[in-house]
């Protein structure tokens, strides 16, 4: 396992072997969320990697992304903006599809959640294979909006997650190399 | 409709009629959360009410109740605790059932989310007729959690959902008094 840049919060990390199905080294945050010290370090370290970058938009996958983006928009005085599963916004939305192990899923945000050029970060706990991440992208993108960065607290590297997202700039608190 | 403490972010709610079934007068908050002034003028307002409070836990009911509760959690320098529907949490849990319209739900916390005698403020984004906000109380209690207050960003005033939570101290940023 590697950890950069923040070893000290790797271990405010609990992982359960097996959740939710057997061969799964399952990486809980919520032990890393509870600790006051952790959570806000963690929310630190994600405002100074975008504070001098005039975010206007911190686009935020639902559920789990919610927690650290929200605290992001907050402190960049940015909105905040959610992708959520089909059917559970309800205005007018876009809709992307990603690939799931069996199946497809798929993302949407509102028609109106962006405004063309305006400056987006993305947030989510976890980069795994990059799917849901991607088809975020995608969303904003046909919105008009400029993707200035995608940022996540965890990395499961040995996925590749990061290649399924070209050339934007990708950014992990914590990094796994391997299961 | 009433909006009181205040009306200037009411206006930045977005009313859909008949989302998600017919009858319904959806408060849909993603235009709130959008508008980067009113997103911090509601943070504001939670966090006033409760800074004087030494609040140790905010805990947020999945999912939209991540988002203002993980702000509070930040600013008040507290750990953020989530709610979640069952399966979700990968440790040890409690559970708590509650009635639907037809039918049961439940949600879920991790036990060793609460440290006895820890001070809990509750957020979720909608107080409507009180179910998965007594829930999550009940929860709270039985870790032995002390509920300093209740909060939410909305409140149908008109399904009681206030009578549910018994002695407890609620708070609601907008609250409407009729459909």
């Amino acid at each position: 396992m590697v950890t950069r840049p923040a070893d000290d919060l790797a271990r405010t990390i609990r992982t359960i072997p097996g959740f939710p199905k057997p061969g799964i080294m399952f990486r809980d945050i919520t032990t890393l969320l509870k600790d006051k010290d952790a959570f806000a370090r963690a929310a630190d370290i994600l405002v100074q990697r975008y504070q001098n970058e005039r975010i206007e938009k911190v686009v935020c996958v639902e559920s789990r992304g919610y927690i650290l983006g929200a605290v992001m928009a907050s402190r960049l005085h940015a909105g905040f903006v959610p992708v959520r599963k089909p059917g559970k916004l309800p205005a007018q939305t876009l809709r992307e599809e990603y690939q799931l192990e069996y199946g497809v899923d798929a993302l949407e945000i509102h028609t109106d959640a962006i405004q063309k050029g305006e400056r987006v970060v993305v947030h989510d706990d976890l980069l795994a294979t990059g799917g849901t991440a991607a088809a975020t992208c995608r969303l904003i993108e046909r919105l008009g909006g400029v993707i200035v960065g995608v940022s996540f607290l965890i990395e499961l590297d040995f996925l590749r997650g990061r290649e399924r997202l070209g050339d934007l700039d990708i950014f992990s608190i914590i990094r796994y190399d391997r299961e």
